[in-house]
Parts: C-alpha cells; structure tokens; sequence
C-alpha cells in the first residue's frame, strides 16, 4: 500500500501541517502534475491575483520517485500562473525529488506570504521555516550553497535537494522560474518563480535518511522488474545519442527538416545553426557529462566559457536543446559563446530561458516594426545580455519584458508579434513543420507547451509508427490527433510518477505498461496500461477543468503567425493552419469536449462527478 | 549680504525644517565643503555607524553657486564614509546647484532614515518627503527620468536638478556614489551613495523660478567682473584643450611622464594607452560635447558604443580621464569598447568608478597573488563587467567587492594590495611619478584623493611655477609641499563656493583674487586673496578635526607599494618614500600640526577655538 505524504506550510500563519492522501487518491491522480492539479483545482480560489498570498504551490514527487535506477527523479511544480492567469505545471530533473523523499515527504504545498523572506528547511522529516533575509537577493548559484551552509549541510548540492528562486522571482518577474539542485535544472515555464517570490520565499531544502522505497511491499520484485527496463533504458540508441549530445543533437534535426523556429517564428529555418549545434557545442565547449539522480541516461552537458567578452568566470554551464534555441536562432543570434553565456545568466537570475527568449524575440520584432523604439537588432549579443539584466531586475524598459511576451505584444499594439497559446510562448518546434504540435502546443494546458505531448516522438523518431511531420492530409490529421491525445495521457503519467520524459522515447519500450509493471510489482496493485492511460486522460481533464472554472483560456487557438506560410528552408510555404482548424474538431470530439471544455458525460466516465457544478 | 539658507529634512520623523546661517558664517566657511565639513564636525555624532540613521548628509552648493556664466554650478556633499569610517566630501558638475537655488535654497541636510524608500522634492520654495517606492530599484538613468516624471515636472533633466542612487546604493555597497542631472554626474567618492540608501532615500529634485543672484547687491558690477574672468576661462589654453578632448586628454599626457598607474599601481606606465587615449576616443567614440550649466568651458565628451559585445544600446557614455584610466589601464584592459561600457554599467549602478577601479584592481591582484580563487586576470573585460553587476547586487564574490578595495584586501589578508590612504583608494596618477601626489594623496583629508591638492597644476602646466615631478631634492620637496599646502586651500576655497577646479588651472588667472573680486562685488564684502586663503585652511582644519573627534586616520601614512621603485617606463626606479618621509616632516610643520593633528595655536590663529575641546 502507498500512500501521499504532504507538508503543508502556511507563511502566513507559520502554521506547518502534514497530509497523508490515501491509496485511491494516489491510485486516481499518481503524486506530481495529477495530484498537484487535483489539489489545485480544489484548492485555489477562483479568480485571486497568482502573486496574492491565496496563491498555492504544489511541489510534488511521486510514489516512484527516487526509487530505483531509471529517471526517476524528477519533481514537479503546479500553481495558478501569474504568466497566463490561469493554472500551470512544471517540471524539473536533478535530484530534488529524490532528496524529498529521503526527508520523509512526497510532497511540499506552500501558501500565504511570509512577512520577511524565509526558506523552508525539512531535515529528516523535522520541519522549519527559516530566515532567508541574508539570502534575498542572492543569484540562484549562490543562494543554493547559501541556504546548505545556514541549513547545516554541507555545501555540494549533490548531497541535498534544494530549491530557489533568483533575482527574477523576488522582482516578481512573470517568466521567473524554481530553479532545482543539482546543477541548474528549471522548473521554467509558467512563472512560478514569481509565485515563490510573492510569498517571500527564497526557497527550500530537504535532507534526510528515509528510504525512498518504504511503501514497495516485495522489494526483489519491484527491483526485479526496475532493473530490467532501466537496461533497455540504459541500452536505448536514442539514451546513448542523449548520453553523447544532450539535448540539443535536436538542433541539426530540426533545422533540416524546416522546424527550427527561428527570430521569433519569422520562418523554420536558421542558416547558422551549425554554431549553436549540439555537434559543434559538443566538440568545442563541452567539458563534462552530468546527469540525474538515478538516471542511467545521464545526458546533461555542462559547457564552459573560459574567455573573452562572453566569458562565464569559473564556472561550467548547463546547456540543452531549448535555451540554445531561444538565445539563439529564436534571437537570431549564432555567437556561440554569446548564446551559451546568456543561457548562463537566464539560470542564474532564475528566469525561464524558454519565454526569455520568446520575450526578447518578440521585443526585437516590436522594434523591427516600429511599435517600440530601443537600439536592439537580431544576433546583437551585447545589447541582449543588458536586456537579461534589465528583465531580472525590471529596471527600465526591462520592467516591461519582466511582463512576459503576451503582454509586451499587446501592450505595444501588436498582439500578433506574440507567438504562443494560453498566454505563454511557444518553444523550439515550429508548428508549421512539426505539423504536430499545432495541435498539441495549442491545446496543451499550461499553453505553449511541447512537453504535454511530445510529438517529434513519432515525427521524428516514429514511435509509436512513424508519421510524417509536414503531412496534413485527413489521414494524418486523424493520425495526429490521436498520437497527440495519447501523448497527453502519457506525459500527464510520467510527470506525476514522476519519471523523466525520456523513458518514453524508446523504440521498444511502452511506457504505460512499464509503469503498469512497476506500480504492481512495487506496491501490489493490479493495474493494466490502459487503466494508467485512463489515469493520464483523468489528469488532462482535470487541468483543464482549472481554466474552466476561471472562465479563462477554455478555448484552444492558434496565434496568427503559424497562419502565414514558413518563408524559407526545407518547410517553406507550410502553415499550420489546416492541422489545427481540422484537427482541433477531432480533437474535441475524441475527448468528449466542446469548444475546450469536458462534458458531463466525460467527467462522469473519468470519474470526476465532484466537478461538475463547475460545467 | 548674503545668508546661507539650509534645508533639514528628518527621515525618521517626517520633520522638515529652514535653517538660516548668517553672514559671518558663510565668511567663515563659504558654502558647500566648508560649511558641510563644519557643520559634519558639530552634529555628527562620535563613533556612530556610518550607515545608521545618526549619519547626516550635507547637499550643499554655495553664495555664488548657479551665478555668474563661469563655472560655477557645482554641487558638493559631505558626510560620514562607511568606505573609510570618518570624514568625507565629494563634489560633482552638471546642474543640481542651479536648480537648488532657483528651487530657493542653498543646501539641504538629510538626516534620520525613512521607513520605506522616499525622495525629496524641493518645487519652487515648496518642500514634501515623497514615496519612492516604485521607484526603488530603478538604475540611476531612468531613476532620474522617474523621479522628475513623479515630481510633476518635464522628464528632460536639463530643466530640473535630481540627484540619485542606483542599486549600488540601496544595497549599501561602500563605494557607491550620488549621481547629479546633467547628465551622469557623480559625487562618487567616499561612498555617501550607501548613507543615502541606508536612509531609504532614493533621490532629491529640485526646481524653482527664484533668482540664483538674489544676494547680489550690485548685480551690474558683479556682471561685470565675472564676465571679465568667464571671458579669461573660455580663452584660457587648457579650456580649449579640455573642450576639445575632455579630461581623458590626461591618458597620454601622463603615460609618457611614466605617472599612469598600471594594473593597480604594479606600474606606472601602460604598453597599450593609446587605445583608451582622448585622442584616440574622441576620433572614433564620441559623438557630442556637452557642459555644466553656465559654463563656458563645455569639456563633457560623450561618447556611443553602438555594436559588439559591449555595445551600450541607445544611450550616451558620459566619459573622463579617471574613469577611463580606472576602467583601463588600472585593470590592464585596452579595449575601447569594455572600458566605455563598464564605465557607463557603473554611472547606471551608481557605483564610484574610481573605487570601482581599485577594488577590481585589487581583487585581480589577490587572485595573482593566490590570496583568493577567481577566474579573472588584467584585462578581462568579460569577467569584469560580471564582476561590476555582482559587486553592484553585492552577489557571491560581489559581496567582498561590495565592501571596497580597503577592507578587500584585509579581509584576504594581504593589507599591501590596497593602494590608497584612509581606506580610499588612489585614484590615476602614480605618486612615485608625479611626486607631489605623495603629499597631497596622503594628506587628503578624504583619503586617496587628487582633488584636495591637484599637482598636476604645477608638475605638468606649471601653474604657478613649474616643479619637476620627478624631483626630490630638499628644495623640490619644500617647494612641492608649499604648493601642495596651497593648493588644499584652492580646492576647499573652489568646493565651497562652489566653481569649478579648471577655473584655477589658467595659467594668467590668480583663483583666489579673481575670487575675492566677485565676492566683493557680489556682496560689497572687502576680502582679500590673502583672507581667502585662510578661510580654505580653515576648512581644510575643520576637516582635519573630524578624524581627530573620531580617533581615526589622524596620522597620514604612505601605502607600502608606493616605497616600490616602478618597474617599467620613463619613471622606472623612482619611489615615493623620500618625498613623503621628508615631506610630511615639513608639511606638518607649516601647517601647525603635530602628528597629524592642529595644534591649539593653530586653531587659535583660524578662529577655530571652539574645537579645542577636540585636542
């Protein structure tokens, strides 16, 4: 039997509760992005400002999580984004979530506001809230090794979970991200640094001497069956491309086939990306390979800069797929070293390096069209590195970008230089040439999104069955969407277990019954794949019940630039339009919603009656 | 007759108050340094935290302050130094005395410490302590656009006075500086930046229609003489020389007399000055000359870096000698283009670009030195314009830089790599080269300073009389300290009135009876040149005093590395211990002193008998 062990820690009152969720709710919403959702559905009132102290944060691990040699260590972040208005989710690697559990707790759920900042300190399963005025202020490199030294705890951040927010967030930052050890890992997107910011808390830490594995009732069992999917992890051609590359091996693919989304959206294609290569990075920067907790993968590659102008002082780099693209072809930028360097800054100023980039991308493009005048151009390394500065401490025009692109597109008059859904930016994958992702980007529930289903899975790499990414014939469309809506289920699994998304890429492997496997052997369940599917689609819903309840971002649309044809490269003349006109009717109707929004009859199959007075 | 009228603002308690100091006053100290050191002296309490609300600041300008078109709008501030724990001043152009005085005041003491960020604003004889919340945090450019934009007024500075800090300030760095309107002024030196932040006061603006001579009794004839002596300025040789290249053309000037220091102070001769030249920068960066309100000399050469990594977007870089030097070659970096952008990123943090320089210089030189472990070498301006932002938010290593190159140095334990006296740094020429700056560096009552004695004067444009700066000879020595001496009056006489220093380098003008001239026009006073004098030795007593009432920097000492011959160029071998051992010897014995200290004789002699209490 396995039950959800939380930490409740009001900075209001100081009050600190501990809530156990019993097996049916962990068998209903898993632990991570499900439970998170669910308790944030509940929980937060409708229509409070995301930076009020009625604002909540969910940080979750999993009943999984930490437990056995198989990407099992990441943690999760739910909240009312104050980005989008509406509900998020986000997710990092590292070993945070495997260190919770070690303090005794799956999960920690923050409200009110501190008078003065604080961390939360869990120390084998003592709790505190702690001073962290000495710490306000401190980049999120410094203040980790800050918050170990005053917990007590030694300062490699290896031997402990901490989380932090950076300058971003204390300014209330909205792209301000919850930056995890160990090194740098993000939960970015959504703003939720800012959440913490607004409640004064500077962070948390957790230390302890619990086993992750206490509720596995036949531990040979459940090591059994772990041990063999974390060799055929291990043995992945696609975890060794990883292991070798990282990430961003990803730019090369998607420049080829005309998906590489390059100066905000403008075209799918970028004629320098052989510099912000994971190949040529790989070769000329790369110094180390890192990875997470428990990961057999170990795919992080940790960059240097050791001079000139972009010079990053001692200190190695987390560099990935994403943040190269949106400081570089995103900005138009291919100075490798300035690239890398402004990746550098985004961690250590604590921002979401994804809407960083589609923030300066679509500031450049507000002032290429004469909505805003700043002395700012595509590539121009110098003048963006003042600009990172400028948004983490909103000094200036910086106290505009610190809004985020939506609102710096709207409040410039051109609501089109925005190029997102919900509210936030889209990421690395043009839509346009990962047809794809029309779908799932738009109708992804945090907006903007590439993670809530990721569909280079079969574009690119043809699992499941290998679809072709510029097809939008009705054939595909069909095809697209229900790879898509599978794909929601399973990432919804994978980030409530929670396990790495790369678990899912195999050629060989299905996750779903994998997970099946796992969660019977660990804690004697009898639960089938499509049970965990049914679970994944409950999560889905559940998530979007959030906007529905806040009567905001209910329905799903296409910004106006993936209507206009890709102008150049190997996708040129593609939009996204038809994929997402036809496909998001389909979509609709395969999940049993209209216009956005669940039905009845779909809440009541999903077992989601409580609800419906919300319909 | 003229008064001197003062404005109290009490921080703490909302009190605002006039205060009125006669003439006999204003004979006996002037204005602005003089009457802030006096009043310094009596009302600042012994031993007290510089950055506590006990510590007063004193914004003064003087009689004839904004009158006459003849350089004569500068504005000083003294007060307690958290950089050095005792006295200090510090003076900046531009137009905040001007616009003081029309707004109907002379000077404004701020003491006591807001509970939450305000600004003063003086509007036309009407005074009110407003909220600055808002605009806390903002840089010092677009601080001052915010404060002028609050306070109602037009946001071009040219038509108000504001001073402000930046977050150098608010964060209490100890080498931050006030910066004046128009444009990038700095009262730099001493750190009187943090003594406004730690009273949550993020700026004062002024403005006003009253008349800057309303003292004057015969404005005809008062007109008269200062257009005679502004006609003599604007012809004068050295304002031609400065309107034509600003201060910086010193770079070369003093690189080729060996007397440029180098990597802070290991020489006095930099390989590679020609880059960072005025020669070289006004052909290729600057891109407008611009000057101090009602003044005729115009020698602020404002300079653009519109590309690269160090590009300054949009904006003008206010360039000098001394940054450019403490930015250059004090850090062995020739690169142009980071000089200028660090020496804008420290005008926009509102750090003392001087100080900045020496603690860089310091902290690059306890790397070397292996005292402390950083990757940063001479000439890094990557790491350097890091290292800037760091020192200004005081994170990681920030924080040491944070505290000046004094305590720097000591806390890494190696004392010799400060280079300065009474805890401040020196500033850009070597005293083994330029000899008198032995003495007059020492002696600087504000610690580390060319401003109090300037002996390029005589050892370069031989004004009064030509000294060799080499020399050490009995008779050089004597004569260098007799001019020394006299000059530390000059300069108390010049930031007191308040003028500016070039109006002392002509070489066919007596300062001090042109002075007289105008006072006695101004006022129907009947002062001499020769009572002038005193009064500057007054003041320059009454500053002594405050080191004494503290028990602090009463003696003046030589650093250790200015007792190193210099390693390289035209002044190779030379040191500056027998003109300071000797010197001191002589200089105490002419001004009076013992030990460092007035004697009561001395006091007796400059009516300065009501601080015998002190001895």
């Amino acid at each position: 039997m396995t039950v959800f062990r939380a930490l409740r820690v009001d900075l209001s009152s100081g009050k600190i509760s501990e809530e156990i969720y019993g097996e049916q709710i962990v068998k209903k919403y898993i632990g991570g992005r499900g439970l998170g959702a669910y308790l944030a559905l509940k929980e937060i009132p409708r229509g409070i400002d995301p930076l009020s102290p009625s604002n909540k944060l969910y940080i979750f691990a999993g009943p999984l999580s930490g437990t056995a040699n198989l990407a099992t260590s990441r943690i999760n972040a739910v909240g009312k984004s104050p980005l989008t208005g509406s509900y998020t989710h986000s997710n990092a690697g590292g070993n945070f979530a495997y260190w919770l559990r070690r303090a005794g707790y799956d999960g920690i759920i923050v409200e009110g506001r501190a008078e003065e900042p604080v961390y939360i300190l869990v120390k084998d399963g003592e709790v505190a809230i702690k001073s962290a005025k000495h710490i306000w202020g401190k980049w999120t490199g410094s203040a980790t090794k800050a918050l170990l030294q005053d917990a007590g705890l030694e300062t490699d951040e290896r031997k402990a979970g901490v989380m932090v927010i950076g300058p971003a967030g204390e300014n209330l930052v909205k792209i301000a991200g919850l930056r995890f050890s160990d090194y740098e890992r993000f939960a970015g997107r959504g703003g939720l640094g800012a959440v913490a910011g607004s409640k004064k808390l500077k962070g948390i830490v957790v230390w302890g001497t619990h086993d992750t594995m206490r509720d596995v009732v036949d531990r040979q069992k459940f090591l059994k069956v772990a041990t063999e999917y974390s060799t055929k992890l291990l043995n992945a051609s696609v975890s060794k491309a990883l292991h070798q590359y990282g990430t961003n091996l990803l730019a090369n693919i998607m420049n080829s086939i005309g998906g590489y989304p390059t100066r905000n959206f403008e075209t799918g294609y970028f004629e320098e990306t052989e510099k912000i290569s994971g190949e040529y990075i790989k070769q000329h920067y790369v110094k180390e390979v890192h990875g997470c907790t428990l990961c057999p993968i170990q795919c992080t590659q940790m960059a240097v800069v050791p001079s000139g102008p972009y010079k990053v002082a001692g200190e190695k780099i987390k560099y990935e797929y994403e943040p190269t693209w949106s400081m570089g072809a995103n900005l138009g930028l291919s100075q490798t070293e300035a690239v890398l360097k402004l990746e550098k800054l985004a961690n250590e100023l604590g921002i979401d390096v994804i809407s960083l980039g589609n923030t300066l991308g679509t500031f450049i493009e507000l002032v290429k069209r004469g909505k805003v005048e700043y002395d700012v151009d595509w590539g121009d390394g110098g003048a963006l590195i003042d600009l990172t500065y400028k948004l983490a401490y909103r000094e200036g025009i910086g106290d505009d970008l610190a809004e985020g692109d939506w609102r710096l597109a709207n409040k410039y008059g051109a609501p089109d230089a925005f190029v997102g859904s919900r509210g936030q930016g889209f990421p690395a994958y043009d839509p346009r040439a990962l047809k794809g992702f029309a779908i799932s980007y738009v109708t992804a529930n945090r907006g903007g999104d590439h993670l809530e289903s990721y569909t280079p899975t079969w574009e690119v790499l043809g699992v499941p069955e290998k679809v072709d990414p510029l097809c939008d014939t009705p054939e595909c469309i069909s095809k697209q969407v229900s790879l898509v809506i599978y794909g929601q289920h399973l990432m919804a699994l994978s980030d409530s277990v929670t396990f790495c998304k790369f678990d899912t890429l195999d050629k060989d492997g299905i996750f779903e019954s994998h997970l099946a496997d796992l969660f019977n052997a660990a804690f004697d369940w009898s639960v089938t794949a499509q049970d965990l599917l049914t679970t994944g689609e409950r999560i889905f819903n559940v998530e979007r019940l959030f906007h529905v309840k806040e009567g905001k971002w209910v329905r799903d649309e296409l910004p106006p630039k993936m209507r206009e044809p890709i102008k150049t490269g190997p996708a040129k003349g593609h939009t996204a339009s038809k994929m997402f006109d036809e496909g998001i009717k389909e979509f609709y109707k395969a999940r049993g919603w209209v216009d956005g929004k669940p039905t009845y009859e779909t809440l009541k199959r999903l077992g989601l009656e409580e609800f419906q007075y919300l319909l």
